[in-house]
C-alpha cells in the first residue's frame, strides 16, 4: 500500500498478524503510529519490549507475572485452602475482580482439546495436584469456562480429584444477571433449571 | 485487570489508545503480544521505532516517504505535467493502486473543516502552488473525498487555481461500480445523473 515507505507496510504487515485488527484496520493503525509524536510511539515500543523482557509465569499458579511467586500466591490476606482452577490468566482476574473470592488461583494454560491436539500433559495439572499434595487445600473451585472444551476439562479434573478427598465444586451455570428469560438459549435454560437453589 | 504484571496492564492501557481499539480488544492483544515469543514481539517493537525514525515527508508531494523526493517523484515514468491532489497518502495509495492514473500526487495533509480549525494555511496548498508555478504541470484533478468537507475542498482549490489558466478537474461522483441503483442514496442518484457521459 505504501509504496514509498517499506517500513510502513513492514509495521502494518506485523500488526495485520495480531488477533482482531484485519488489512485495513492495520494499515489504519500503522498510519496512526506514523502519526504519534517520536516519544509516544517509542513508549509504545518500549512497552512491547518490557512486556517480553519482565513478564514471567508464577511458579506457584502459572499466573502472568513480574514477580515470583506472583502477588496473589504471596498475599498473606488470602485464603490458602481454596483453589480457583481456570483456563487462562485473563480468566483469574476476571473473578478477582468481581467480589466474592479470596481464595488461589491456579491457571490451567488452556483446555482439554483434542481436536487440536491438547491433552492433560499439555496444561499444568501436575502441578495443580503438587499443590494439593501438602494437605493444606481444602476445596477445589473448576472455573473452566462453560463452554464444550471447558466443561470437558472440569469433568476430567473432577474425575482425578474426587478420589483425593476434596471438596470439588464447579462455578453455577445459569441465566447472566440482568438477562431476559425470553432470550436465552435452551442449553442456558435447562441448566439454570437443573442448577436451580431452595430459598 | 492483570494485577500481577504491571508491565501488561501499561501496554494494554497504551494499546487501548490507539484508534478502534477499545478496552477488551487492548487486554487481548496484550495477551496475544505476551505470548508471542520474543524475537516476535521484538521485531514489533523495533518496526514501530523503524517507522518512526525512518519515515519522513516528501519536499515535493508530501507523501510518507522513507527518501526525498519519493519515490512517486523519482520515477521518470510517471507522467510531470499531470497532478492528482488528495487529502492523506492513503488515498494516494488508493489510487495508485487502481489502474488508469500514471501522473504526480500532492497530499494536503486534510481538508478544509472551519469547525475543527483547519483553514487553507493548515493545508500545503502553498507548496501546491509553488509545483505549478514552473509551467510544466498542464492538470490538476482534484480528488478530495466526496463529502461535505472534501467537496469544499475541492471548490476552494478550483477557484484558487483556475486563474492559472490550467485544465481543473474533479474525480466523477456517482454510483460505485457492482452496486445496486434500488439502494443507492438520493445525492449520489443525482450526482451520478447530473454526471452523466453520452456514449
Amino acid at each position: 500500500m505504501f509504496k514509498s515507505a517499506a517500513s510502513v507496510e513492514r509495521l502494518a504487515n506485523r500488526l495485520a498478524r495480531l488477533p482482531g485488527i484485519g488489512r485495513k484496520s492495520a494499515n489504519r493503525l500503522a498510519f496512526h503510529i506514523l502519526k504519534l509524536t517520536k516519544d509516544e510511539a517509542f513508549e509504545l515500543a518500549d512497552t512491547i519490549r518490557e512486556v517480553k523482557e519482565k513478564v514471567g509465569f508464577c511458579s506457584i499458579c502459572n499466573n502472568i507475572s513480574e514477580s515470583d511467586p506472583c502477588q496473589i500466591c504471596q498475599d498473606p490476606k488470602r485464603q490458602k485452602n481454596i483453589i480457583c482452577v481456570v483456563e487462562e490468566t485473563a480468566d483469574a482476574a476476571a473473578i478477582d475482580k468481581a467480589d466474592g473470592f479470596s481464595g488461589m488461583f491456579h491457571i490451567l494454560g488452556g483446555k482439554l482439546s483434542p481436536l487440536d491436539g491438547i491433552g492433560p500433559d499439555d496444561l499444568k495439572i501436575t502441578e495443580l495436584l503438587h499443590r494439593i499434595q501438602d494437605g493444606e487445600v481444602k476445596e477445589i473451585i473448576i472455573a473452566t469456562n462453560p463452554n464444550v472444551e471447558g466443561e470437558a476439562t472440569a469433568l476430567y479434573l473432577s474425575n482425578l480429584l474426587k478420589p483425593l478427598g476434596l471438596k470439588i465444586s464447579r462455578i453455577a451455570r445459569g441465566l447472566p444477571v440482568g438477562s431476559d428469560l425470553e432470550y436465552a438459549d435452551s442449553a442456558t435454560l435447562s441448566r439454570a433449571l437443573e442448577g436451580r437453589q431452595e430459598f
